[in-house]
């Protein structure tokens, strides 16, 4: 048997629970662990080494007693030091992906487990870095994340947004903190060669959503000369993407007059205001408005929040899709386009495909999915872990 | 209710069968209809009225007594007449989607339920088509079909390929033949501006894959200064395009010495044959001499033909990607990239990646997947078939 490091506590699988963890899975549940005195005394986010009741070490782990995923494996060395070197390590292996994928410094440089940095997300928008430490383990880690960053990427920045509802789940507090020199105002950075901006200290998540980059290209790409119909707009990432691909007239709603300031101001800066309308308005009631007064669009894009974010809201928000679909397909022109999408992890992607369909069925309108797809490639999966793969994005033709 | 087209006999739904076409189902099952004699009597491929037992007439099909899938909607126009002037507007929908989505007249025109027109396959090679007639309906409108392409494309040459096997199910015969000028050799055409050769008389299906265009693009995005292996390589899809896209080298395998002398052919075409070797030879053996020579690559990638062809096959064929996987994951250098495909129709995407995970873990190697499609735009779903695409790509980082 290999030396233990002595360093770390251990932690003692039940008979028979070591296989899926030997099997590869990044998590072990807490109703798979021995949960002795020793255990439970544990602080949330120790580093720990998983033991098989065989006594065969698994690896190193962080470990939250609170947490149902009690443990999120480091390193399947059994002496592995969890250190600066090893934080590191793996984000210059993110970041060397995400060179080899991105011509821009902008991009999710850190997907938690994929990128073998459990409940950590990092997105770059250029020389601001934001942070969400979403694990007890991550968060006890997050100076020494901090400092590795500095080091490697040297940004002007760094956000630490310490305050998503998943921390709850590890019993942690909210915190939001800013390191380096932010600029007054929103971020301006660049995606497919589009001008955007995003405020990282108070907009959602990180303040953008790098996962819709490969389909507000696709959109982009069918823009020209078009009408597009942008709803739940946020900052602009379909709509100016259309509008700097030559879309005709791009109108953006959203309910959220912050938002769409910025997208306003973004589309100065890409030299399309005046292709650009901005509309602040629900959703739904703007959909039914436009549609009472026999508007259409060469293409429609409905991005919303997700509609279903417990089981609880299962079935009245999975309906939500298909009403999403017939009242925006009924915008959409002869031979025109209409995207869909879902961040709602409930949600899959059949699911939302046969709401799509009675959507579709109920504007009285005929269509053929062009795209079924997810996030782009800097939201690598876990192979073990398929089921995180969160958004869903469907294109369609209609007749 | 609306006046019959007294031109089509109808066919009688059993009740309560008619349900599933009244909600936008492009197919009825045989069992799902009256057999009487008068069904039985009607040829097969024959133009029906599709009636539910409460006499609603639900649309205008194309029928066959003989196969499973007995009726395949057309229109849901009770009163629509099949004549050339439907077929040339379907086919011109179906080209007005393809000219928004290419700046190339390359691609699959046609994709049978999905562009209205049923068991129809059309690919556009350029200036030739290649057409598969794969029901008995669509196969005895084909010489309607061929003359509305002569009319709307002036293609060169219209290649009908009656030869795919699933025209057995549909009780047809099989046979190819060649309408126009078609020169001797094989077709020169575009893919994201690389030339590729095919051969649209004798090679597998129509004698091209544009189902893997925007993975082929993924791929070769990835590929400058790389050295990239591509395993099946045919007529150097992922190969040509990542050598066109700078690798330093593109060895390309595949057991067939035709489909290699075409990339050989179009190596010269795009200015790339000293970046490239062409090895025929077994995807298997040659993964395993390679492992034993201590050969390394940037890229593997393995586009296999289906190993899953009925549901026979599937617990030997699924278990033919886990070793795939393990096979070529040990030639992927650190950091470097493995695509694997499947086109087996009985295996799905998770049940893929399942095997990918565990080849992964049989090779010793860690990674994640940084991108998980399908076919292209080209290839459109019909909302109510979702269960027809049965292209799967994943590419996965590996450490």
């Amino acid at each position: 048997m290999k030396p233990l490091n002595a360093a770390y506590p251990p932690i003692t699988l039940k008979p028979r629970m070591g296989r899926r963890a030997q099997n590869g899975h990044p998590w072990v549940y807490s109703n798979e662990i021995v949960m002795d005195q020793d255990a439970k005394a544990l602080l949330p986010g120790s580093l720990v080494r998983v033991m098989t009741d065989g006594g065969e070490v698994l690896g190193v782990a962080m470990f939250n007693p609170h947490s149902l995923i009690a443990a999120r494996f480091l390193s399947r060395d059994a002496n592995a030091t969890i250190d600066r070197a090893f934080l590191s390590d793996r984000l210059q292996s993110a970041l060397a992906m995400r060179e080899a994928l991105f011509a821009e410094p902008c991009y999710r440089l850190v997907h938690a487990e994929a990128d073998g940095l459990p409940g950590l997300i990092a997105d770059r928008l250029g020389d601001v870095i934001v942070l969400q430490p979403n694990s007890a383990g991550i968060d006890r880690l997050a100076d020494d994340v901090v400092s590795v960053v500095q080091e490697r990427l040297s940004p002007r920045a760094i956000v630490v947004r310490a305050d998503s509802p998943v921390r709850q789940l590890e019993g942690l507090e909210e915190r939001v903190e800013v390191i380096g020199n932010l600029p007054a105002g929103p971020v301006r950075f660049t995606e497919n060669g589009c001008h955007y901006l995003a405020d990282p200290v108070g907009g959602q998540k990180t303040g953008w959503f790098f996962d819709q980059r490969d389909n507000r290209r696709f959109m982009a790409d069918l823009a020209r000369d078009q009408s597009v119909l942008d709803v739940y707009a946020h900052t602009g990432g379909f709509g100016l993407a259309a509008a700097r691909a030559g879309a005709r007239a791009v109108t953006m709603v959203d309910r959220a007059e912050a938002v769409l300031d910025m997208a306003r101001r973004a589309a100065d800066a890409n030299d399309v205001a005046t292709t650009c309308n901005f509309d602040q308005g629900d959703a739904f009631g703007e959909l039914e408005a436009r549609r009472d007064r026999g508007e259409r669009f060469g293409i429609v894009i409905c991005d919303p929040p997700a509609f279903v974010r417990t089981k609880k809201d299962l079935k009245s928000g999975t309906r939500g899709y298909r009403k999403l679909t017939r009242l925006a397909a009924r915008l959409v022109g002869t031979d025109g386009w209409l995207a869909i999408a879902s961040c709602s992890h409930h949600v899959s992607g059949d699911v939302l495909l046969e709401q799509i369909k009675l959507g579709l069925r109920d504007s009285g309108r005929d269509g053929r999915v062009v795209r079924r797809s997810g996030a782009g490639p800097d939201h690598p999966i876990h192979p073990a872990l398929p089921e995180s793969t969160y958004l869903k994005f469907f294109c369609l033709r209609l007749d």
